[in-house]
């Protein structure tokens, strides 16, 4: 993982966050649906491309089995910001670069994306993603 | 606009942000990057698919022009919640539904999103976007 973080109002909080990042980026490289479920808040939103919205820990769990059937990825996040605006509320901004393997056809593909998270400090004082918006930054095929 | 808000804390804020968003819901539908723009924090992030992270008002600008060169819309969002999280900070989800006429081919076809948005109160009391990031929830073409 990356960091070029313009932004950060608290070395605590960005250091929390980024640990909550970079255990996000190694779950999802090794396709680990537990250590993705333990970064999410239990009533956090995951707003995948091409699916509705999946709200909360179940319907997330079941969205990221899918996409751990369906691809495998290898992926590094650079964090852009990290902006906390309130003792239990933060955002930050990434960018990620990459291949996904297609597992079925076995194609490894280039990957980019840019990630919007919201992020909530939980009960625990663990910060964790509350709401997590992304989409690919490949042009559209022609 | 429709409004299915399950949680906001406070009916000011949430009549000012649903004031924003409709003011972007019409913009959007009218081509019109000049009310677009209104709705922008200056320093604002828009974070839309296949392309990178627009940055700032200057970037913003030159993104939507590119979009309504490209596409004329014809959709309609529906708020599922407010959350002011600070006296000067909300996020808002919303999905939308409805059709973009890809203009070079003049050719209409269905689209769907969801939508994230995170809101800051600016110096003159309107609640602006902050960042916003969204995907299509068309299932991927086979």
């Amino acid at each position: 993982m990356k960091k070029i973080v313009k932004s950060a109002d608290d070395n605590l909080v960005q250091a929390s966050v980024e640990e909550a990042l970079q255990t996000y980026e190694t779950a999802l490289n090794a396709s680990d649906t537990d250590t993705v479920l333990t970064v999410f808040a239990s009533d956090g939103v995951f707003m995948a491309p091409n699916s509705p919205s999946t709200v909360g820990a179940d319907a997330i769990r079941a969205a990221y089995n899918g996409i751990f059937q369906a691809i495998t990825f290898d992926t590094e996040l650079t964090v852009e910001e990290v902006v906390q605006v309130a003792p239990n509320w933060a955002f930050v901004r990434t960018s990620s670069k990459g291949h996904v393997t297609v597992n079925a056809i076995k194609q490894r593909v280039p990957d980019a994306n840019h990630e919007l998270f919201i992020f909530q400090k939980s009960d625990d004082s663990k910060w964790k993603i509350a709401r997590y918006s992304f989409a690919t930054t490949n042009p559209l095929p022609h």
